[in-house]
């Protein structure tokens, strides 16, 4: 029998650094089993293999956080815009519980039960409407007894209450994340403004994940926190970024960005650059530290040997690495290493190898959001005058950019 | 029982297109399994699990060789400069090949047995030397029965001569790839001499992999056919690239960027790359077409999309993609639907986000190769006095560039 | 005889635009005439005919204003470390007056005698001291009869306020612009209450030059417009940028750049970026455009084609150039001639030919100014134990960067 | 009465370097008194003073060769495409003979007389129609008596032949450049088969001129140096480069690059590169080493002090500079200061301020020359069908870049 597990805020409460996981759609979707558009966690249910491996290697990596794999796994998500699935949500939330308890189990890692924002409420449906989602999600959770709840993944902080709402009536710890920046939500809440709301709706956990790269986040954080002291109340923090380099989004983030989603590997972050992160993170004053879209294994690997100091652990992945890339000693070649050091990765100014291309875009900014028809959903596939309306807006806004 | 599969050179010989996988080592690296520098296959028998989640993404990703995770597993290998691994080459050979087997019996797949450059070649040992290193392997590979064998990344084209050799004597079809470019071996043999040179050996497929970019690869095995044509021969060829953007490589490759290994993000190809490089590899009269290192599956599922038609055959993986990216339609913001198109992402130029990093890199440039004092390996761990030579050699190559 | 001009009011309260000329300092440092460093004007004593046909040659392009080449024109300025001129500030005012003048003659063109910040106020000497210097020079302009006056490149609003204040007594108009950006003057002060301050010392035009590039400079003087009409006053804006893009500076300006001042040609800015900038000074409502450091005559004639319609004049020059560079269809080469259009220019996005450069870099930031033992001046020579003093601070400030 | 200066050839025979001056057209279209598009040189005439202020600045810059403003003064010229000029080119020869002697006689300088391709050549006339044109050049430039003669600017050899064989009939010392790059002339002739060519019709010096970057430039005539003297001639060797980073030429030279002839800045070089362009000059064996189109006074004075020791001379212009920027030791910022050292400038990596821009173009390639009939020349100007043409062939060549 595996011995009782610290608990998220009893880690918190004590100082503790809480090593997330990484993002699983966009890994998944490099490996085959999710689609970029829908986004959906089918593969919980129909490629558990697929799953269970990727929650063993940031296990590995040393997260301490195995996420369910249940992003957009509300029912009005899975037959959104003509998807056609052929399980519940209800299973795929179930699936998802089992195969992070099971990684859980082989090392020190909590299960976190996760919702996200929804269609409907995009599509202006009420509030009870939406919390019916929530809740529909909430019950898996507690059925499959996941060790605390994440709401993650809102754009409109209204939206993130309402969820927060649900997940607190379960008695267990609840986090919640926006996909902000400094500019604050898309109805232009500042971070300091939501973080208040979230922390009087009753979560012990704010941040953001998504959307912008990991110094963004970090800033952004930072005024959450400082909104939240200034009003006299207190939380814990987390920050889980994207791992792409992001200087030139605006406020809706990566998604305006012409890359999102087929062309943003330029953006990468190297391991180093996750260095930098954790450090920044740490300094900070946030605890709850991982990643989200673009994070792979070694990435998360490079926020734990970062604060391998602090936490007294190194992940058991670093058997394959060693501090700072150490396992160059052993290259053939000897200019490779001499690379085996610090001084030289912590320098580095890594080309792209793309003459042609620039180094920053411009953002799309079409500027709608909840409550433009445009944001309103539905069962049926994309109709071709649809297409033909985006097409023709598209061209629009590119023109006067 | 599984029905007998077309064999290497059936399929060759009637024109079809073999689709390769990507390279292991780089990407089992990320998930934590593989170490830089030493680069050995272990994890073949330590994490089985990973290794044939991976066989199980490239055969998805439309696949037809599962080569066995078998690179660098040669006892002289597997015990250089320090490393201790407590199982042989043949424990490591033997478990690569059941889980290629298992997997590509999965699906249309061929498992292929590989052998790779030895640090006993680069350490000037004897032709006998050598050969016995591979007869090793070899064994193993018949006691298997792989389907067919491929030596591969072999910088100097004497010790690939010696590979072949070797193979042969197994009797079934041989492969071998290169890891050069247009600049030829190491010792400074060109491309068609390298190609005629092999063929003589007795190979039936000749090609490149590794070292350099899909373009350069391709070119290099342009050169190869046109070497063996001219010499009246006859030959298959095969191209198994980086899935980086080395424009600025010298003769060694991407070893001698300074990105190598572990700032190589912002090269990574796209899967819009990937087509490109599908199209040339064909229109080159290249039909054994795979990836090497930095290759994720949907790299190798791009360029099985690029030859669909030619193929007559659609990889299973997609179904979570849909040609360019037909998934988008179903996403919920409409500047993203606005993407599912093949013209958005043929013309897009994709920006790194980092303004502060040049687009292309100083190689190193050492210029040392086999023969020289400085290549030559041993079993101990690096010693504190190497390191200061290699490390003194370093600056005086970057003040000299 | 000349016919009597309309002066710099009667045509900016007319709604006229009034065309600048460009930096004198820069393009005679280029053409040989001037030191970078001192960056002092005493080639209107020894080198007359250089600075007359630059004058000459802003005229050409559009100029409505002659500016007597008299920056840092202070006896102060002219022996500042171990600078040793053998000619007096009075010797150099008179000449530059003599010689713009002369030009002015030659077209429909102002005479504006110009002071600048000086070293006095830098080395925290007393108000009445600066002021002196200030009165010195403008007795020159008296009595050579300048048409009107302009304060510019003021780091600091003090020490401009002095400025304006002594230029006032003279009965002519004056103009004053800082060189600052949207994050105010070196003490913080933003460019709202910047301009509120000049205005109520006696300005009657008032905006920024120099330091930034055109964008952030109609950014900042749009800033001051908003802070002069919510304060209830009234004036005229001017604008005179560099001709570099400085997207990466901060509040000091180019100064920081690591490239200011012999690595800046990367940086420079088309025809084609002029015109965006004339367009947008004019959208902002500043009616006195020109130019500063950086700036050559084809920079002027840009800013003078672009506004053509709403001066409804051509500038002379244009004739050795056509809108839009329709001279091009006299090209021999017909791909030549196809750039001979609007679309082709203004789509363009130029590289620099410079792949192993990045395209931002990291501005110095000391953060030191007026009141700092570092800013001090004197008249002798820098000595060694002073330069050993900056490149210490100079790597320290690199390594924390 | 002026001492007897040294010959071109009396240097060139001992050694001496001779620094050549920088191209006129790009230097006085950006003041406004050339037009790009005909390129030519009326300014001789019509704004003498403008021109005479160049090659001023050129000689303080520490130019040994003052060349006629006479670039494309030939009469099929001066009429080509609807341009029509009042003078004739007898006119504009004798006028820039005088202005580049008054100068001359200034300074250290020879007077060189200068002739360039002509549209007749591309137009497919006759040897001896070719030859006239240069003919009646030379009839003023011997009237003028110039020092000696150069024939520039030739993209295919054959007509370079044809001029120096027209020039040689003068006596006069004749060197000759082409403006060719590695790849040979328009019509495929080889670097070495060219020089070899020119040498064997009489010329004393050859090299280059244009169309490509200092380093190709040096390159290039390092490979005609050797194909003389692998043919057992022997020559003196001449650069004349752009002042522009071209990395990205194909054969044709910058002409072909989407920047030209008005989006070229962010390519100019720094003084920096000027520097490491006169050692490799040097290295290789060149002793007349100048510069042509976007060469500025600044650019002939780094290349002056590049060589100040092996000339035993500093220009008249370092008065206002200091090698490697020594002036900055008088600058009032410590942080510039600071910057008054080689090994500052020596290893800044210069950003272009424009991330939104690549670093290299794609040049467009069409593959037509003399022969073809689009380069047929005309006196009638361009007409809108011949434009609509262009426009499409333009289209045409972007769709298959």
């Amino acid at each position: 029998m595996a011995p009782i597990k610290k608990g998220i805020l009893e880690r918190l409460n004590t100082g503790e650094v809480v090593i997330g996981d990484g993002g699983f759609v966009f890994a998944l979707e490099k490996r085959g089993y999710v689609k970029a558009g829908p986004w959906t966690p089918e593969a919980s249910v129909t490629h558990p293999e697929a799953v269970r491996q990727l929650h063993r290697e940031f296990l590995r990596a040393g997260a301490n956080v195995m996420q369910t794999f249940t992003f957009y796994a509300s029912d009005d998500k899975l037959v959104n815009r003509g998807q056609a699935l052929k399980m519940t949500g209800t299973q795929i939330n179930e699936a998802a519980c089992d195969l992070a308890r099971q990684v859980a189990n082989e090392g020190d890692a909590l299960v976190a039960g996760g919702v996200s924002q929804t269609p409907s409420y995009l599509s202006c449906k009420s509030e009870s409407d939406v919390k019916a989602i929530f809740k529909k999600q909430l019950e898996v959770f507690m059925k499959k007894n996941v060790d605390f709840l994440i709401a993650e993944y809102y754009e409109h902080v209204e939206e993130a209450e309402w969820a927060v709402q649900v997940l607190k009536t379960s008695g267990k710890p609840v986090a919640v994340s926006l996909c902000i920046g400094p500019e604050g939500d898309m109805h232009g809440v500042s971070p300091g403004e939501c973080a208040v709301r979230l922390v009087k709706a009753g979560a012990q956990i704010v941040g953001v994940n998504c959307h912008f790269d990991p110094m963004t986040c970090v800033k952004t954080v930072k005024m959450m926190k400082e909104g939240v002291e200034k009003a006299g109340l207190r939380a814990h923090y987390m920050v889980q970024p994207l791992a792409y380099h992001t200087p030139d989004c605006n406020r809706q983030g990566f998604i305006d960005l012409p890359e999102f989603p087929f062309g943003l590997e330029p953006r990468i972050l190297t391991r180093w650059d996750m260095h930098k992160y954790a450090r920044e993170a740490y300094k900070a004053g946030i605890r709850f530290i991982g990643g989200c879209c673009g994070f792979e294994p070694y990435h998360i690997r490079a926020v734990a040997e970062e604060l391998a100091a602090e936490r007294g652990i190194m992940p058991p992945g670093t058997e394959k690495h060693g501090m700072w890339g150490a396992g160059l000693e052993m290259h053939t070649k000897p200019w490779v290493r001499a690379r085996s050091r610090r001084e030289y990765w912590e320098q580095l100014l890594p080309a792209c190898g793309r003459p042609l291309c620039p180094s920053m875009s411009t953002p799309e900014g079409w500027g709608v959001t909840k409550g433009h028809a445009d944001l309103l959903q539905h069962k049926e596939a994309t109709s071709s005058q649809e297409m033909k309306h985006v097409l023709d807006m598209q061209k629009k806004a590119k023109s006067s950019a």
